[in-house]
């Protein structure tokens, strides 16, 4: 029996977008999802019941981190991810690749795999497509990711196709190296920078390789919105219609639903709770920075349209106080509702899709939060 | 109708310890009671319903740091300091006395009040005994505190006479002042340092000022333990029955077993969120620093004994790991944890109280926990 099946519901009648259900061995997501990341095995200031009360589904967590701390070995006899962190719902662990090019020193990218340096204490350490899913196989998510290079913005169009074609040679080693497909649903990341026949050309070597999902990587990384769109609307057709599509870093109330409405399944990002712990707010109107003096005396709720714990127990004027003397609850409440956002308007965006109607849903979104005017 | 009724429900047939209750405004505390420190208006990383959970029926408050930030008059606008942090238990508010000796540079002691540096921005402040309680009434807690000089220890006879009798002056300045005697119940500081006879004198000319509590301060400053024994077993005799009795500053569970066997009725004191936040644990078994080594892979849970929320659902090896990588998510669990613990101590010798054995609770305790062989 396959780790993962794709339960396709209906598609808007006006977009592309579709509402759908990805079946994991722990457990349903219903989706277009958002998956709050959990760098280090803890989504950051956030206990698992906190999670599940703002409606997270799955969470993502990183394999080049834990390979380095604590170790993928010693996750796996902690009963593997899942039991380390106390999360029984469905986890998704990225490959390594992108960490490795963004956050390493990079000593040498061969056709093996990549050799660099820790970003913590400077040793050296190997990746390669087989023992990147080895640290997966022993982190044991129910959702994994073949090893990528992830090419920089801009990237020339030889460089791109270099890549592009040694991403797909990794991802057939992958699948080979991939010791527990019954549990764990291995994803093929489509690159190609911004080119689209090189993103056509990715997207048909790997669903060659039949495998479970299909994410969407080298997005996101500072090129335009429209270019991230326009890659999407050339891409998604060439992906199966019964397997999950996940669109990989992206995090921001536009993006989620511009991806929404092309086909895009599921998506990730460390936005909400990285700009919350900068005490940045997303709120119906737009992002307000509570830090702010005006927000002193401001016994308002952080958005007066939420119902979310934050909203309905603390004012701006009090979480400003926690952010300008240092406290912890601070960070925990701006990571709370940032997150509960985020999910409320995926769950916003699936209701849109059932009533056929995703294309107004976002005109008025995006009217009210000040993306247009 | 006064601010606080102390019942006295029974004493402990083999010691001076004694099972009672405090009824303030905002509702009854189970004594001996330990209260968590929230200094700026949030006990460090816990929310008021993870407060609830561990067990706290009130907490203490700082006058000094909220006079300073956010300033009093913003947190009465707030609704005072129980809507302003969204609790609606009792709280306590300590004067300003000792953090205005201990904290910042003191420019001027005089019969009129201190001129102090602000510890934040250096500005120059001033706190007299009318002004801390004029910012006690603004924050509204339940309890408050006469403003009082806590001398340093070790503190030469003549000098520990002059303050404690300045003390007692600025308690009676202090009650004059209080504003809000129906909803603060104002409790005077025993002062006197290590010298019995002033203790004995500090304790009747407060008691002769018939307030609705009594706090024993300046002790846990240094001094050796039996000192501090010593020195509650002379003074507590000369405090009324009917009131209660606060030991300001002490939690180590020592201490509060010891004080508790001679008649304390309240405790407070950082020291369990403070060596939380730096990895240290409490356990049956004594303390344990759960950044060590040796507890990488120890999946059993911070206290084998301990059926906290914490310890029922991670493990040691877990919490390493988040102490090691800097996540927030350890400092909560820690604390979280280490609060349940002391909390639960408490709970624990008031039902010793009720059996009549404090002292055989106190001598099976210490000798699990490691004090005595």
């Amino acid at each position: 029996m396959p780790a993962l099946r794709y339960e396709l519901i209906k598609t808007c009648a006006k977009s592309g977008a579709r509402l759908g259900r990805v079946h994991t061995p722990h457990g349903t997501i219903e989706t277009p999802a958002f998956m709050p990341v959990g760098t280090q095995a803890t989504v950051k200031g956030m206990t698992p019941e906190e999670l599940k009360e703002v409606g997270a589904e799955i969470i993502l967590s990183n394999t080049y981190h834990l390979f380095l701390r604590p170790g993928h070995e010693l996750v796996r006899e902690a009963g593997g991810l899942h039991g380390f962190m106390h999360w029984d719902r469905p986890i998704l662990t990225d490959s390594g690749g992108f960490q490795v090019f963004s956050l390493s020193k990079i000593r040498k990218i061969k056709e093996e795999g990549v050799t660099f340096q820790s970003h913590i204490d400077g040793s050296k350490k190997f990746l390669s497509p087989e023992a990147s899913i080895g640290v997966q196989n022993a982190l044991g998510a129910d959702i994994i990711m073949s090893f990528d290079e992830c090419a920089p913005y801009p990237c020339d169009y030889a460089y791109a196709k270099r890549s592009m074609e040694m991403t797909t040679r990794w991802a057939k080693r992958g699948q080979i190296a991939h010791a527990r497909p019954d549990d764990q649903a291995l994803f093929g990341i489509v690159q190609g920078s911004t080119y689209k026949e090189l993103r056509v050309e990715s997207a048909k070597q790997l669903v060659d390789l039949d495998l479970p999902g299909y994410s969407i990587g080298g997005l996101s990384v500072g090129e335009p919105g429209e270019i991230m769109n326009d890659i999407l609307e050339h891409t998604i057709p060439h992906l199966p219609k019964d397997k999950p599509r996940y669109l990989m870093g992206v995090g921001s109330p536009d993006y989620l639903i511009d991806g929404a409405l092309r086909g895009v399944d599921m998506f990730d990002c460390v936005l909400p709770t990285r700009i919350g712990r900068n005490g940045t707010i997303f709120t119906a109107n737009g992002r307000i920075i509570v830090r702010d003096a005006k927000y002193a005396r401001d016994f308002t709720p952080l958005d007066p349209a939420c119902d979310c714990y934050v909203c309905r127990n603390y004012t701006r004027g009090y979480i400003r106080h926690l952010f300008k003397t240092g406290e912890l609850l601070g960070l925990r409440l701006a990571t709370w509702h940032n997150l509960h956002f985020l999910l409320s308007l995926m769950k916003q965006v699936r209701q849109a899709i059932r009533e056929d109607d995703l294309p107004g849903f976002r005109e008025r979104f995006f009217r009210q939060y000040g993306y247009i005017e």
